[in-house]
This record gives C-alpha cells, structure tokens and sequence, in this order.
C-alpha cells in the first residue's frame, strides 16, 4: 500500500438542523471579528444567526456572493479588499462550491504578504491566520473537505486552481436541511459532480485503498439517492445520503483527484459558460468509456458495490475479463441511465456547442495537465477531440 | 439520519517508512521543545530522530515508557511531573494505546489549571497548549485517532476514561513498518481489539450510517488479514491493511464507542491484568451471541460484506429473519474462528481465572454505564454473571 497523506476539518458536524447550532460554535466564540461569505438565495438564512452573534458580542459582516457562475479572479479581489478592511478572525463560507471556494481563499490569503497571482498552483500558500468553517448548502463540489479553491481568469478563459493544505477548513457543518430548497436542475448537476470526484478518484492512476473506500461509499450514496432527490426534494433521507455522498466525494479530491471528465470540462465551463457539474456530468460516461480498457477492474468493482448484473450475458467458458468488462459496462450503464432521468442533457449540441467550438476545447483540455495525468489512458489531442465529437 | 459530529486529525500521514519523514513534520519544526513518549521496546528507533531535531536546534527530551499492563495514574503522575518540568510545545506519542493515551493526556493536561481528578469523565479538559502527534506502533487501539484516554486507578481498580476532543491528536503517522516487529500473540491482542471497535460499533444503540460504513471497512480489511500478520509478522502488505483497518477501528471509538464486549473487560484488565485486548477477544463471540437477538441485521450486514454463505442452510419457505439470522451466525463464527487461527485462549479459565472470581468481574462490568448504554441489548447483572459463565 503506497503512501498517503489526508488531509481533512479537525470537526465534522453532520446533520439535519445542525445549522442551527453553528452560532454557538467554539471557532466563532473565540473570534472577536466574523465574516460571512453567503450565496444570495440564502441571505435571509442569516438573519437570525447574525441577530444571535451580534447579541453575543461580535462584530459580523455578510458578503452576499452574487456572481453568476464560476468566480472570477477580479470578482474575488472585490471581496478581498473587502474582507482586508474587515479583517475578520474568522471566515464562513455558506453555498456552493464557488462560494466556499471564494471563503476559503478569504481566509487564507494575506495580500500584504503574499499576492493573488503568486499563490496559483501546489502549496504555494505560507499561513492562513483566519479559523475557517464551511457549510455546503449543494451536495456537490466537497469543497468543504478539500485542499482546492478554482477561480476563472477572465482575461485567459483558464480556470486556475490554488491548491494547499491550508485551505482545508477547520470545522466543516454539513446540513441536509439546507439542500432541501435546492431546485431539481442544480440538484442533479452538483450530484453529478460529487459523482464524479468519488468515480474519477476509483479509475486514477493515483488511486489508493484508503480513499477508494470513500469513493466506493459515496458512490453507493449517490447512485442510489440522487435520482431520488431531483423528484422529491424534500425528502430528507436522499438529500441527507446526498450531503454524505458528496462529503465523501470531497475527501476523494486532495489525496487523489480528478482526471479526465474535469480536464475536459475546463473550456465548457471557462469558455461556454455552461455550469461545473453539467459539464462534468455530459463527459463523465464518454471518458469512463474511454477509460474502460485500463479501468475496468475498478468500474467492475463498483457494479459489485451496487449490486449490478453484467450487462450482456457471458458464456460458460468467458474469460474472467470478459466477466470483468461486462461488469465494468453494467457500472458505465448505471451511471448513463442515473444522468439521463435526472435530466442532465445527454450532448453538447443542446448547449448550443457545435464541432467548430471542439478544438478550442481540445487546446482548452490539455493545458489541465495536472488533471490528466491522473487519467489511466493517456488524452492525447485526437483523443480528446473524437471524444467531445461523439458527444455533439 | 441523526446528528452525528466527526473529530479527527487535520492530517493523516499513512503508509510504510513514513516515520522517517517526522522529523520534518512542520508541526515539530514550530515547536522550540519537543517531548517524545517512547515505549520501551522502540527506545532504539529514536536515536536517529533525536539526533536530527537535535542538530536542528530543537530541545528534545525522550520519555521511556517502561510501565507493565495498562497505565495507571500513580505513573502517569510521574510522567507528568516530568512534562511539566520541560514544559515542551509538542509532545509525540510512540507506541501502542498505553503509550498514546499516556502521550495524549500528557499534551492536554495543566496540573496547574486542572488537576488529574478533575478531568476524569466527558469534556472536562479545558484546553491543550501543545501540539500533538500520535505514532502507533501496533494496530491496534485506534488511539491515534480517538478523543480517549484511559488510566488504571490502583487504589479502586477501576479503569478511568478522560474523554475530550482536545485528545484527538494534530496529526498521526501510520507506518506500517513499525508494526512488523510486533510478536505474534501481540499482533492478535491488539487485531483483536481494532476489531472488537470496528464490531461494537456497528452493533451500537448509538450506530451511525457514516460510522457504520468506517466499521464495515475496518472489518473487512481486519478479517481479511490478521491470520496472515499473526503467522507471517513481515508480510506488509497484511501489516498495512491492519493498521488502516485499526484507524478505522478509532475512528469509530469518538462518535460512537464500543458497548458491552469493553464493559465486560473492564474487571478482567482492571483486577487480573488481563492485556486489554485479550480481554476483549474472549468475550467478543460471547457478547455477539447475547446481542445476536437485535443484532442480527447489522451481522448480516457484515456477513454480506464479507462475503460469507449463511452458517445453517435455510429452507424454501424460510422467512427473511431467519436468513438474516443465519447470515449474522455465519459472522460470529467468522470472527471467532479468525480468534482461534490467531491464538486466543478462547475460555476465561485458561487466564485463570475461577467461577468465584465471577461476581467480582460482574460488579465492575456493572460500574461502566458509560458504554453498558451502548449495548443493543441490556446487560443485566444475572445476564453478565451468565455470560461470563459460558466462557469459564
């Protein structure tokens, strides 16, 4: 078993209502100054818990986080100066993966030491001085786990990762509750997404026993909860194995990671605007097909998690790859048919991507290298670019 | 899904000869002083260390703990006089759970803001001013994970548990390596006890979707190794899934804990120096066969996992609970057969101990409610005194 380093919050707390108990947390009762980083369909949410703060004592700001789609690098350096000025001792991050990106950074980065620009990349980041809590409110990107933050350059179109075990938060509050308004569209692609981090983890060249076990759980969560939770958003039980699923998902992405499906989602979401998990979720069957050669043990490993049958039937003298292929396509299937009664659109074409977009893609895909070496099959550029075609 | 809060280390470094990476750890490189709590046997293994952190200007002080059985708190008092006296900035705990409980409370504790006495019980620690590394060193007691510490009390011979989320440790370095050198019947022991956390958890009034699924995975890496670690002590492959499958055994022990199979221990360590985890694995099977009646599913749950057939066959038109029931025997017979492979004594009167002994062993298992409450099943004094009687 090779070596392996995870990195994870100090404090776990997990369930429904648990939001309400986040005012009384000891990370914030030491902190003089709280900042609040809050996606703005949530920011009545905050009334009362900002009441109960003020009351106790504290100085509480609230910055509304009312991008549309992923955040910028010059919308992030408004919220820096803001946050500057405040200097809070401590930061919470409420919303989606952008939003608890954006409070991560926040929280850690000190622009009289160390510059946006300078701290794109692996540890790069020298301190953060600020306690930091996440409270996810998709399930979603496990952003409240990981050591990553993403921000788009709108100059370049990339999308730029800074990644450092400090950005890992201190206390993460993990409340099903608050997913319940979440509308069927958003709810199938961030479940996409979680999907995503626990499958792209399994099939990784950097795959390892300890995260695949979370990755084999919060696939068993999400194939058999997320279906569920577009059609009745309120059922609690789905959104609650949903929240864990992807909490799973999220510990699958600092030891391991990503691969291909996010490489190639970079320039639909950096370029074409279209939303992280769609992007992701429209790619993820194509490259596991892709994949399938070199990953077919782990794909027939996770058919036997969920209980699945070969998909076609193997004769009595079949070799056991074959038994293992079939599997693996079984576990390919599942996930097909979990995307499509979800919702997801199937192909880029009803996003409006046509082939003459394909090789901006492709360039766009292959300057992720960090993402694709984790891929099992190699993504070479003709690769890349008959696999966005089949996808038109 | 209720409520649940996860404490864990931030970091986790796992994997073999990662030891000799803790000299770099930037957790030590912060501290001026460090204080290592070293068990006897290893006392060699830090030579190297020291010498390192010494050369880079670190005062480093070594404690041998050299104590027989299970820590008691007129030793531990000794230790921490010492501490106090050197007053270092972080302490690192290397050894088994004797030596990491020891080394945890050591980092905790200020006889001058809290004397010993004060602190025996749940969340009365106030505080930990030093940073914490926990080394274990057999697989094991989970300590290196657990918010637990527990001290022999001489004078009443009763085991005395301080419990606080201040003794979860910064961070802990598995190292499979450290582990090989463990004789056989210790290998057992302790393999036993990861076990019995891995077990007793998931048969728990208090069992947690998010904990079940640590304990199933503990389980199956434990059952699937530990015959092979007992007879071939350098097979690291066996050493490595045993130390991840005892890490996952800890992590079970903060949130959820263990029930009657630990209660019932308590005398057999406490009053005849039974090793803790020998005590334990005489009494597992035991306990699971009182439990079985409302146990059985979280057995067959286990069963399934491990891929067992049921143990008797069942009949055409047999109900769904006597499947079950047949799946959770064929899990007890698992784990007790895995106890005999390994060298258990499997009956209590092979340790010597005698039918009159009995009612003392009663009254102490009695005095641990703290754990009685997590049996699925109430233990009775009549039902304790009958258990242990099958096992004389």
């Amino acid at each position: 078993m090779k070596p392996i380093t995870l990195l994870q919050p100090s404090r776990v707390v997990f369930g429904a209502h648990q939001w309400d108990n986040l005012s009384d947390d000891p990370l914030l009762s030491q902190a003089d100054s709280l900042l609040f980083v809050v996606a703005q369909p949530l920011r009545d949410l905050m009334n009362p818990l900002v009441d109960r703060l003020t009351a106790a004592g504290h100085a509480v700001k609230v910055l509304i986080y009312d991008h549309p789609g992923e955040p910028t690098v010059s919308y992030f350096q408004g919220l820096l100066a803001e946050t500057t000025a405040f200097n809070p001792g401590a930061v919470v991050g409420v919303g989606g993966g952008s939003v608890l990106d954006v409070a991560k950074l926040l929280a850690a980065l000190d622009p009289t030491r160390q510059p946006l620009e300078t701290v794109f990349g692996k540890d790069l980041l020298v301190t953060r001085q600020r306690s930091l809590i996440c409270v996810p409110t998709t399930a979603g990107t496990g952003s409240e786990v990981s050591p990553n933050a993403i921000l788009l350059d709108e100059a370049s179109e990339e999308k730029r990762g800074v990644i450092s075990h400090y950005l890992v938060p201190d206390v993460c509050y993990i409340d099903p509750e608050l997913t319940v308004s979440l509308p069927p569209r958003l709810t199938a692609e961030t479940g996409m997404d979680a999907l995503c981090h626990c499958v792209e983890a399994l099939t990784n060249v950097n795959a390892h026993p300890l995260v695949d076990a979370y990755a084999l759980e919060g696939l068993r969560l999400i194939m058999g909860n997320l279906e569920t939770a577009c059609q009745d958003g309120r059922n609690l039980d789905a959104r609650s194995a949903m929240a864990l699923g992807a909490y799973y998902g999220g510990l699958c992405l600092g030891p391991v990671n990503t691969t291909a499906v996010h490489a190639l989602s970079y320039g639909l979401s950096g370029t074409f605007h279209v939303p992280h998990g769609l992007a992701n979720a429209i790619l993820l069957p194509a490259v596991l097909r892709f994949n399938l050669p070199l990953a077919a043990e782990k794909l027939a490993l996770l058919a036997n998690t969920l209980g699945l049958k070969p998909k076609t039937p193997v004769g009595d003298g079949a070799e056991m790859t074959t038994h293992e292929v079939a599997l693996a396509e079984a576990a390919i299937a599942a996930i097909e048919r979990l995307s499509l009664v979800c919702g997801i659109p199937q192909r880029l074409s009803e996003l409006g991507i046509e082939e003459k977009d394909i090789p901006r893609l492709v360039d766009s895909a292959l300057t992720v290298k960090r993402l694709l070496v984790n891929n099992v099959r190699e993504v070479t550029g003709e690769a890349a670019l008959a696999l966005y075609k089949t996808l038109l």
